[in-house]
């Protein structure tokens, strides 16, 4: 019964759904990144490491989903392209958070900097407006106001995160003489960094869903 | 004769034909590529970059055809974009493979890791799948199952590799404590994993085109 | 009154003039880049990075410019999305060439080796093919030849700023044994290498809109 009510359902909102369940996923994988930069034992780099890589796995699964999706639906919300591009960009979120925990977890650097709790943070926030936006996909053309605004903070913290990774060089270059620790750590915190340029990538294809609907 | 018969020939035909003489030439290459990790001496270095060199020129040969064919037929299979795309995406991962034979010659690393030869490996048997995608993509319309099967074959290979990307820096890092090392090897090694995301996203352009005419 | 004519001007004209006022930016900024690989202080290193820096924010205006015109028009010269393409990777020229001072500044590297120098003319170069193929936008459909072969040289000068790199590699590693040094300056010459990469990217959008038109 169930799934036929779920057969019935309009298909457009089928899409979104996946889109915000992939969303849901991103959230929760930015909440365990804000604690996995945290971390004092290699045990709890190992548990972080895990958790997360099962939510891309969930996600996997979603981008799936709506690959499948979009083969079977004759009528999309808008271009089959555009959904495909958004679920991918969003993929790539996941894949660098989880690359991220994994490099905490192998390199073991003597210590995480803060800044890396700043990225975090930065990334957080801006994984947070792409929620939003994804909740302001079925309206945008009613009202694209909002939409764009949340596009426009994703830009704003991508050029902040990178203000914080340029900051964590300087002092990195100044403090640590170990050059292998400093490959270590440039790397990690690129991963961060590289996150929240996949968020304002997504902002990017948002817009440019708007741009051909205007 | 032979060149007004040419002119006859249905154009689709010719878009194919010239993919998958670039497929060949990866192939080729992937093949070389399987060698040039293996090397024992510089003089090995210095020729298989030159023989993969060679087939990047011929690569962009070809893909300086398709262009001008793009330019010159008003009927493409599918769209003018997505067989652009696809030939400059095909040329990157040439592209990638000729940057990591040239580092190995350059670098003249110590010793090549084992995981270089695995990551060549899953790079060979990426661009397998991919030439089997590029042969099938005059009949996806009638059976997209096969071609839908050899995209998900390439990402799982560009996941196995970014497993051996990061089981080598593991090695790395704890073994190797010379950093120039550490820096040579990462290089190298990165431009094969690179490849392999060219592979997938190679994949990511024919599943749009599937879904775009599904 | 100026606005009243500014309104019944062609909004055709407009597009075009914002990607040259772009243009225009960018070629400042790589003038300045040319200065920046040479400095012989630190002052000079912060006096270029706040140049290129402020340049970043003109163009980012100038962006956001386009962005909006792209929402208030109804007719545009070329598909909506390629124009803002065009102007995001344009953008990403002008980040990279302030993330290349930015890094003079904040590294401080012992010394700036001569192939930045280098690096920076081909880049000068490239930014120059860039404006020529931007002023031919407005009649390409006319006669592409021209515009076609400002791209191939984006192309080519992409491939001898690859080339400048990887001798430099050989260079830095055969003579530099402070892997820090190496880490500073390979890092500062891959932020120049990648901004050619950009005017290449810029000229494969502009041969897609060729491809679409012909």
């Amino acid at each position: 019964m169930n799934s036929l009510i779920d057969k019935l359902k309009p298909k457009e909102n089928k899409f979104f759904l996946l889109l915000q369940k992939m969303g849901d996923l991103i959230i929760t994988a930015s909440d365990l990144m804000l604690e996995c930069v945290k971390i004092a034992t290699h045990d709890e780099a190992v548990s972080y490491y895990k958790k997360i890589k099962e939510l891309e796995h969930q996600a996997d699964a979603v981008q799936g989903e709506i690959f499948e999706e979009l083969n079977n639906t004759f009528i999309t919300p808008f271009d089959r392209e555009d959904i495909n591009n958004l679920s991918s960009k969003m993929d790539d979120i996941m894949d660098l958070m989880t690359s991220c925990s994994k490099r905490i977890m192998l390199y073991n650097p003597k210590r995480i900097p803060e800044n890396a709790s700043n990225l975090a943070v930065l990334l957080r926030e801006s994984v947070g407006f792409l929620n939003l936006a994804i909740d302001e996909l079925d309206s945008f053309k009613k009202r694209p106001e909002k939409i764009k605004e949340y596009c426009v903070q994703m830009n704003v913290l991508e050029k902040k995160a990178d203000d914080v990774y340029e900051d964590f060089l300087i002092v990195l270059f100044s403090e640590e003489k170990d050059a292998i620790e400093v490959i270590k750590l440039k790397d990690i915190l690129h991963e961060l960094e590289r996150a929240t340029d996949a968020c304002e990538a997504v902002g990017k294809i948002i817009k440019t869903v708007i741009i051909k609907y205007s």
